[in-house]
C-alpha cells in the first residue's frame, strides 16, 4: 500500500507548505501512513520558517496518481489549484479555510473547513480534539503560517481564534511572537533579486469589473521605497503586459508588512477612478492606502463598487 | 435580522429532521439565532422519536430566501436535495456525512463532514468540542437518528464512532438502547396503509448499469410477509411503471429491520441476472438476501459488477 500524499495549493505559500507537514504529523500520530509533499518551490519566507525549526522542505510532486491512490488536501479544495491529476485519485480528507468550489467526490470523506484566517488554526484544534501532543517544531510551523496569513495578526482576515492560537503556539515553540513574526515577514520581502515581471505577477489575479479586466498584484516589503524607486520600470512593464494581455487596468499593491500600510501603483486609462474608489487623489500614478493590507477584503470591494 | 434557518434534505428521514433540531440547539447555545425547519413531512418513525422525547415537529418550508438571507444545511449538501431557492441564500455552515457534489459557495464557511453512519454522530462531537451540555431530549433525538441510519448499529455503514455515540446517548436519554431501537424501527414499518406505488417508490433510486436503467426501491418491515403476501400486486405495478418510465429492471428490497435480512422482488427481462449477481436462484421472482440491509453497500455493488 503506497502512502497517502498530503499537499497544499499550487504556488505554495507558508500555510500551504506547513499545513501539509502539520496535518501529516497528526494523521501519522492517528495511525495513517502519510507523507507531506508540495506542488511547488518554497518561498524565502517559508524557507526561513523551516530553517528556524529544523524541518526539511517537502519534496515537490507534479502528479499524484502515479504514486498513490489516496490524497488529503490542505489549504485548498478547488481542482484548478490542486495537482493536475486530482481527478484520478481519491480525496480522503480536506482541511481548508476558503470557499468551496469545483470540488466533488464519489464517496463520503472528512471535510473540515472553518472561516478563520489560517488552515493551521483549524489543524491546531484537530490536534486537541484528538488528544495528540504538539511538538515544538510543529508548533513553530503552525505559528509561522498564522503570522504569514494574517500579517502578524493585523489582516482583517484574522479572527480571535487565530490570535489565541498564535499566542499559545508561540509559547510551545519557545519564540517571542512579535519579534519572530517581524523576522519571518521580513524574510519573505526581498525584492532586490526580482525583475519587474516577477514583482507584478508573482502574486497577481485578474478580476472582471463592469466590463473591464482589472489585474491586481500584491508584493510585501519592509520598505516601500524598494518598489517606489523602481516605479518607471514597473509602469513600463505594466504598459507592455496590459497591451499584450488585454488588461484594462493594472494595480500593484505594495504592502509594508511591519506598519500595515500599502501604496498602490496604477496603470491604465481609468486610473483616476481607482483613486476615486478610495476617495483619494492619484499623485504621480501612486496612491497611499493607509491601513490597507488585504487585497481580498480591502482592495477588491471598493474597486468592485466603483466599476460595478 | 431574521433567524438563520437550519434544515436537512428533501423527503426527510429521522436524521434529516433531528439533526436540524440538535444542530440548532447547539448553535443557539453558542449565541446564534437559529430555527430548525424541514423540507417535508416527518415519517411515522421520526414522529415516534419526537413524541417519545416531547419535541414538536419542525415547521415545513418551501422557500428559504423569502424569510432569511442565511441558512445552515444538515445531512446533505447537494443543491438538488436542498430547498429550491438555495442559490439565493448564503450557506453559513454544513454538517454532513455524504459525498460532496453540486455544492459551491462564494465565501469561506464552516463545513464539517466525516465518513460516519449518521450526521448526529458528528453533531455530538461538536457539542463536546464546544463544551455545550446535552439535554435529555436532544440526546434522545440524536440516538434515534443513529438507530435509524444504522438499523440499530447493524448496517455496514455503521462505524465504531456511531456505536460509541449511541451507547453514550442512550444513557443520557434514559432509554435501553436495544429495546428502544426495536420500537423505533417498528414504528417506521407500517406498510398496511400504503398502496403498491408507495411501497415501490417511497425510497427508490435509478441506477444506470451497463446500458440498462435499474430502479431499486427499499422498504423496511418487521415481517417480510406483509410485502410478500402482496407480491402479485407489486409485480403488476412494477410492470406498468417499467413500461411507462423506461425502466429495464425493477428491484424491490424488503428489509427485515429486526433480523437484518432482506428479500428482493425482481421484475424485468434480465431478472435472472440479478439472482446470478448474488450467486442465487430466483424462486417465483423473489430472492433471499441473508444479512443484506444496505442498498448502497450491499445491493448496488454486486449489481454494478454483474451488469457493469
Amino acid at each position: 500500500m503506497s502512502k497517502i500524499l498530503i499537499f497544499g495549493h499550487q504556488s505554495p505559500d507558508t500555510d500551504a507548505i506547513t499545513s501539509a507537514i502539520t496535518f501529516s504529523h497528526l494523521q501519522n500520530a492517528l495511525g495513517k501512513e502519510t507523507e507531506a509533499v508540495a506542488l511547488g518551490k518554497t518561498t524565502a519566507e517559508t524557507q526561513y520558517a523551516l530553517d528556524q525549526f529544523g524541518v526539511e522542505a517537502p519534496r515537490i510532486i507534479t502528479t499524484a496518481a502515479e504514486e498513490t491512490q489516496e490524497v488529503m488536501l490542505v489549504d485548498h479544495n478547488e481542482a484548478q489549484q490542486s495537482v493536475p491529476d486530482i481527478d484520478k485519485v481519491k480525496v480522503l480528507a480536506v482541511v481548508d479555510h476558503h470557499r468551496i468550489a469545483n470540488f466533488q467526490t464519489a464517496n463520503p470523506l472528512l471535510y473540515r473547513a472553518e472561516p478563520v484566517g489560517c488552515t493551521n488554526t483549524i489543524i491546531l484544534k484537530m490536534y486537541k480534539e484528538n488528544n495528540v501532543g504538539i511538538p515544538k517544531h510543529i508548533a513553530g510551523l503552525m505559528l509561522s503560517a498564522i503570522i504569514s496569513d494574517t500579517l502578524l495578526l493585523k489582516s482583517p482576515t484574522c479572527t480571535e481564534e487565530d490570535e489565541k492560537a498564535a499566542k499559545e503556539l508561540a509559547e510551545i515553540a519557545g519564540v517571542e511572537l512579535e519579534a519572530y513574526g517581524k523576522e519571518l515577514l521580513k524574510a519573505g520581502t526581498d525584492t532586490s533579486s526580482k525583475n519587474a515581471d516577477m514583482i507584478l505577477n508573482d502574486d497577481a489575479k485578474n478580476f472582471p469589473m463592469g466590463g473591464l479586466t482589472v489585474r491586481i498584484g500584491q508584493v510585501n516589503v519592509v520598505d516601500v521605497d524598494e518598489i517606489l524607486d523602481r516605479k518607471q520600470e514597473l509602469l513600463d512593464e505594466m504598459a507592455a503586459q496590459s497591451e499584450n494581455n488585454d488588461i484594462d487596468l493594472f494595480v500593484l499593491v505594495t504592502t509594508d508588512v511591519l506598519n500595515s500600510n500599502s501604496v498602490a501603483i496604477v496603470y491604465g486609462k481609468e486610473k483616476a477612478q481607482v483613486a476615486q474608489a478610495f476617495n483619494k487623489e492619484l499623485i504621480d500614478d501612486t496612491l497611499m492606502l493607509e491601513g490597507v493590507v488585504s487585497r481580498k477584503k480591502q482592495v477588491v470591494p471598493p474597486l468592485t463598487a466603483q466599476f460595478g
